[in-house]
């Protein structure tokens, strides 16, 4: 009872007016697993569900994706998930994530909540979304405290909203994954500039801006300069026409398809993730094709080859992509010829320039003509570049800023421009992933509490069950490989009853290295000699002392450290 | 005595006018690995000899050099080995191979030979290389058959050379890796064009030429604007300068000491390799710079910070590079500080990105103000671009046209670079490595013949050692990880004697995942019951169903296939 007393006194003095917190799970730090919550009192607001492709660092993951031990604790909180547009570092931990956070309403656009529901049909055992309409450029109640108001943002995929969420301190701006806009003389529409003005007119307390273009000086380079390159290639291409590009560029793949019929080539479409998103984007009338001008691949042989145009997966050289079984000889419709034409339409992905470097090689060797966007204008980033960031902060006027998505130095970089348009450096916020940001009327600060950010990997079917450890012994095998040193003694004894077997893997071919074995084999025997008779075997003690002493031996010999796994059993 | 005689006849119906033979053992399909060969009769003049830096595709190996088995078992043949420039893609290989090549006298200029001798002692096994001077501008005779003229080309490290080789067929022209010098108007010096226009009068038989920046339009950006944007930056940087570049960029190293000479700034160098790279060129006077203001780490103290420039190495993100160990806190003398200006004067290297990012990250994050060659114009390549190449082919007006390192999509661009100014597709060769390609005076043609030209790879002292088996392995180990599963038999009966020990690394983490390794476990077990008894154990076909049963056991638990690795202990 006294106990109990204390505690809610001691409640009492700390009581405090409540201020708004904002956490990153994910997003900041590095590019994609993109995923934030507003939290005010018992309510949260989480924004986008992203998961983030594996790095170097981590290899056989197949997904990282946000740590939600924060959200799951308090999961009957959760209001609302508001999503931006359908790219998967912005969607993709949804099927894993939903069912885990209580399945709180989402509210999205069309073509994002299609993107999702097919998305869940690849997942057996995920739940059923909750997907909540939405109505643009008017204030949609969310819960007691939160409400949003959803714009429309240019993107590279058809319905990408921004969002300003009305929260008790005052509204937050976040325009997602945007660029601007541009007219024909390539400057920015006027529309464009008139949309952030008027929310600049609404007295903004806090802008969040994308940062992954922050380091590129200029404008974006229009897509009706993309579009025109293209149709200009397309133009001048003697025979098929083979481009390749991401699945989720919807916008561009929609450019291209219309530039297709006015070419009058037919459309067909190698890849599983293409078809089904063109599938949705026709469905909504984002892609307007007429049927019978969109073949399937096996009938591509009735036309010439001047009249078709093949859109394809695989521009980043994937492995298992669509246009790296073409150059496989893997399609059994389609292989490269001399006169075909492919035309990267996409940026290479940090970390893939040797694949694309290799598919590129490929497609010379069998005939190909190659344009990429390195070479001529067919590519353009969905990422607003310095002076249109500059612009929409001087349009939007907030009182803090915080620059979100991309590694630190873009941020940081994002974090300048903003002081270039006025905004003072003590009103802009760097944090990192999982540190709580505290918000009121007119502060607005990083504490020093933080909640667990840490990655979680998807590998195969296991979630979360590949940790640091698992990783750093990958990264050891991969470096230097290992050897397995078995040890069989006597139990009574503690006498070896036969030679030590030795097994390794990636460290060098131990066919063709038999005096090395050899030699391993008797330092065993040596080890094992020294044990003293008549106690108990020690194992651990034996194990130790075979991998520091093989261990060493082995860096003398080859200057290398293979991963050294004694086994001692005991018969 | 027959046979003998049948074999003299033979040889003497199959006699043809010996043609020239050019092969290149490393320098296409890659970037490094540099090497070629001309042979005719009983000669052959070796060209370059370089190492390559691992790739993705090759875990834990230090470096690849070319094969030369065909050159070891005619070492006797080999009359020269011409070295272009100082760079380790061109000499890399020398102290693993000289001594197997029979150590042949080396040609080339004197910072080039310095480095090479430099290099030499951290090879403590290696042989003493006999290296001969040249001269500029004057045929050298070589051999019976050969001779070569040296010429200087613009590159980024002083005394690169390109060469005209004088050979029965004609002359064969290699300039090495070069780029033009420009005159203050941004336009190539004529110094530079007459150089090349003398070439061209000499009736060239073949050009060879690097195509590394084959795809980049346009003319290199001149290093006059490169000094002039870093003494820019150097001029507005309060604090301390830090600069991180190659140790191999010996030009812009001067250049940087020069600005730092003219503000007034010390000079400071961290990183070995950068030191002594320096002064070898201050010995031979490529560096000029008082004495007393290069001063050693330790004594910056003395000096206030915007007296100081710090040159360093680790501009890639090199985990042991100079920069890296600054930002870890592991220089003694040196850490990042508010208000230090680090300037990247390098490119980042395809596959380094990641790590770049980091670096710049972590500089950010500490205080740094960063400049980088995305940013501004710190850097410019020590290739030839576009019209540089067309310029060369144009004045050189070669016979024949053979486009030599980088991957095949670039050499691809080279000889349409080379159709362009009007030398026949008919009359380019593109080749690959280890392709033997025969010359005479009217023809150039790849014949079917192909001497051994894959990777042999270095890794700690092993050279070789490791071939495709131990990288494969090392792959997968990285993917999947792998999983040991030991089953210890009595071996009259076949019965297993204890549980089966399972160790596993990479996979997942065992001790949080008794059930998966109770269920190995019981389905070993089932395993051995089935085997026959009173008939000797057969230990490959027990090993061969584990691994098959586990394998697809595991597989359809976790989706994931590690490498399983069944060891069967008979007692």
């Amino acid at each position: 009872m006294i106990k109990q007393f204390t505690k809610t006194t001691k409640m009492t003095r700390v009581k405090k007016e409540p201020s708004l917190r904002f956490i990153a799970l994910g997003g900041l730090e590095e590019i994609g697993r993109n995923m934030m919550l507003f939290e005010y009192r018992d309510e949260i607001i989480v924004v986008d569900m992203g998961l983030q492709f594996p790095e170097e660092e981590t290899p056989g993951i197949d997904f990282i994706i946000p740590n939600t031990s924060y959200l799951e604790a308090k999961r009957q909180n959760i209001k609302a998930v508001l999503i931006t547009h359908a790219h998967y570092d912005h969607i993709g931990a949804i099927p894993y994530l939903l069912g885990r956070l209580g399945n709180p309403p989402i509210y999205t656009t069309r073509l994002t909540k299609e993107i999702i529901l097919k998305r869940q049909e690849e997942f057996s055992k995920s739940i059923k979304p909750i997907i909540e309409p939405i109505e643009f450029n008017k204030v949609m109640p969310l819960s007691k405290y939160f409400g949003v108001e959803f714009f429309s943002v240019t993107h590279n995929i058809p319905d990408t909203v921004g969002l300003i969420l009305h929260t008790p301190m005052g509204k937050i701006v976040h325009p997602g994954e945007f660029k601007l806009e541009h007219d024909k003389e390539g400057k920015p529409k006027n529309s464009e500039l008139e949309k952030f003005a008027k929310i600049g007119n609404q007295n903004i307390l806090l802008l969040m801006l994308d940062s992954t273009n922050a380091e590129e000086p200029g404008y974006s380079l229009s897509e009706r300069v993309v579009e025109g390159t293209l149709e200009e290639i397309f133009r001048k291409s003697p025979g098929r026409i083979i481009v390749g590009t991401f699945a989720s560029l919807l916008d561009r793949i929609a450019e291209i398809i219309k530039i297709a019929q006015k070419l009058d080539r037919k459309v067909t479409i190698s890849g599983y993730s293409m078809r089904s998103n063109i599938q949705i984007a026709r469905r909504l009338g984002y892609i307007k094709i007429n049927p019978e001008d969109i073949i399937p691949l096996e009938e591509m042989s009735h036309y010439p080859d001047n009249k078709l145009l093949i859109l394809c997966t695989g521009a980043q050289g994937e492995p298992n992509a669509s246009l790296m079984r073409i150059i496989n000889g893997e399609n059994r419709y389609l292989q490269i010829k001399q006169g075909d034409t492919v035309v990267f339409s996409s940026s290479i992905v940090p970390g893939n320039e040797r694949a694309v470097q290799n598919l590129k090689d490929n497609l010379a060797r069998q005939g190909a003509k190659i344009y990429h966007s390195k070479i001529v204008d067919i590519h353009s980033s969905g990422h607003a570049p310095q002076e249109e960031l500059k612009l929409v902060l001087k349009l939007v006027k907030p009182k803090f800023f915080l620059p979100i998505h991309g590694y630190y130095f873009m941020r940081w970089r994002n974090a300048e421009l903003g002081q270039e348009v006025g905004i003072p450096k003590e009103n802009t916020v760097l944090t990192d992933n999982g540190q709580i940001i505290e918000i009121t009327k007119n502060t607005i600060r990083i504490t020093k509490e933080t909640v667990p950010a840490f990655y979680v990997m998807i590998d195969g079917l296991g979630v979360g069950d590949v940790g640091e450890v698992v990783l750093r012994d990958r990264k050891t095998l991969a470096q230097e490989g290992m050897v397995v040193i078995i040890a069989t003694l006597k139990r009574e004894s503690g006498k070896l009853l036969k030679n030590p077997d030795i097994i390794s893997r990636g460290f060098i071919y131990l066919r063709e290295n038999q005096e090395l074995v050899e030699q391993i084999r008797n330092r065993v025997k040596g080890i094992t000699l020294r044990i003293p008779k008549f106690q108990p075997i020690d194992a651990d003690y034996l194990k130790s002392l075979i991998r520091d002493q093989i261990g060493q031996f082995l860096y003398n010999k080859t200057k290398r450290r293979p991963m050294i796994l004694p086994v001692v059993i005991e018969v």
